[in-house]
């Protein structure tokens, strides 16, 4: 049996699966405190006979193998959590094999083993909620260099009619603090999910969005950019990203159409477990 | 014996070394069409006895090696190399392995294995010159994705100051169309190399190249980003880029001491051919 969790800011979604993937059973916990919540994990975790474990956390966290802080949740800014030893955690308590990485970039691997990019050999996973975070695999591995992306927060150019001054508590007005569901709130003072369709709101979220998959399509070629999150929800928004981005690329570079490269998560919300799942499957094999 | 070209816009560098690398001769031929050029570049290869060759080109250039016109220069704004089978023209006169990629990923290859990189495991290589372009190296392989990166055509913001509406004939206002040497020239009318240290054009440049900075920490999380190119021989530049992109992390990411994460070539000018030269290698054992 394999074993993942999928480590988010507000729950810990955890799961347990047969050698191909299939969820046995799976469990959602708040996300408290470390010893609190590993405690209810555990509990959940202690009823299976493990081969091995996936962790996709929230961050940042430590990624780099040759780090004494390997495993860790770093400079996250829930307090609780900083500095946490996460993965050394469960490889203390199951003796398997952990596998450890970003929560978007267990999606990206989801979506490019099993999900819109499964025909593809890369792709760019980006949530957009309530903040923005982008994960991706590339070459056959998830990328990771002296540390993990961080694609939400390099700083987009303004859009021109936008005199909102952005919500990142570090950047102000990076891509997250100008375009997550909390900019967006922020900036008109209704939740997003009530704006409807024709509000201002979505061709200036369009327009962030655009500039972000111009940036991640000049700076990493992916074969395909997956917009999933909260915000996403608005089924509309996809298309306007499409339209935005084609007149910023300005056909500088052949890509495929546009509606098989901007997409959607083929995997909807189990992009994060099931990518979990294989992070379990690859550290088994590595 | 190996091989290497340094194909560059306006003069083709070809280079022979033995299989340490060490440089036993070495050439430069205008770049004028493909035919004329390419004859001159076989006269001097004709000499040797070559194992392999490698070769780092401008481009657009296809990188797919599935692809029907993988190792061509494609859409190049240089007419008459559009569509240039120049991998293939090479593997058939020399029947050897022709190693081919990006001249950025060439220099950043070069870097990581020789250069300012050496110990490193990753690099981002950007070149400031005629025109912005960017390679990188990445869990032991140049960066290609769908295709290979174009890290000088994502859009950056806009100082506060700069009224100049950009030079890119594709973008207008991207990176290479804002902080290229042309740029500098097209804002200031006066060449780059004659503006002094104190003039107001170094401040906009590290503006640009330190968002630059931002969006390939944010999006790749290299190791270290070797800033080249022409525009990089005003030596004050580097630390102008290091202090303006340190207010823009805000602390945000852990990273080595700026003075060893911004930096300039190791190899000098000579980071692309000894790139190219260790493609030669790595398709010789590939
Ligand atoms: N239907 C919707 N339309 C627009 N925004 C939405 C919608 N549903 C949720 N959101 C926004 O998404 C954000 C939550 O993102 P989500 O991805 O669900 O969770 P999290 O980022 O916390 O994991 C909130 O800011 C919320 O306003
Ligand atoms: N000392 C210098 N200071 C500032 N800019 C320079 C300097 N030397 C060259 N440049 C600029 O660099 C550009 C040429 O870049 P270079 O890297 O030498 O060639 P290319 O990009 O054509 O391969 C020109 O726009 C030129 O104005
Ligand atoms: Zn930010
Ligand atoms: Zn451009």
């Amino acid at each position: 049996m394999l074993g993942a969790i999928e480590a988010g800011g507000t729950k810990f979604v955890c799961a347990v699966s047969d050698d191909e993937l299939n969820i046995i059973e799976k469990i959602s916990i708040p996300t408290t405190e470390p010893e609190e919540t590993f405690a209810q994990v555990f509990d959940f975790f202690d009823q299976f006979d493990l081969k091995a474990i996936g962790i996709g956390s929230f961050g940042p966290i430590d990624t780099n193998k040759e780090s004494s802080t390997y495993g860790y949740i770093t400079s996250t800014p829930k307090l609780k959590w900083q500095n946490t030893d996460f993965q050394g955690a469960f490889v203390r308590r199951y003796q398997v094999p952990v596998g450890w990485n970003t929560d978007v970039n267990a999606a990206a691997l989801g979506e490019v083993s099993l999900g819109a990019a499964r025909d593809k050999n890369s792709c760019v996973y980006i949530t957009v909620g309530t903040g923005i975070g982008g994960g991706a695999f590339i070459n056959g591995e998830p990328l990771t260099g002296i540390s993990h992306p961080e694609m939400g927060h390099f700083y987009p150019p303004k859009h021109a009619e936008d005199t909102y001054e952005g919500c990142c508590d570090f950047h102000g007005s990076c891509l997250e603090g100008l375009a997550s569901g909390p900019a967006i709130e922020g900036r008109f003072g209704i939740k997003a999910e009530e704006l409807g369709e024709d509000h201002k709101a979505w061709e200036i979220e369009a327009h962030y969005l655009a500039h972000a998959a111009m940036a991640y399509t000049t700076i990493l070629s992916p074969s395909c950019i997956i917009f999933g999150g909260g915000v996403m929800n608005q089924t509309h928004l996809i298309e306007k990203v499409r339209q935005k981005f084609d007149k910023l690329l300005n056909h500088y570079l052949q890509l495929p159409s546009l509606d098989e490269y901007i997409i959607l998560p083929g995997l909807g919300n189990e992009a994060g477990i099931k990518g979990s799942l294989l992070l379990a499957k690859r550290a088994l094999n590595a």
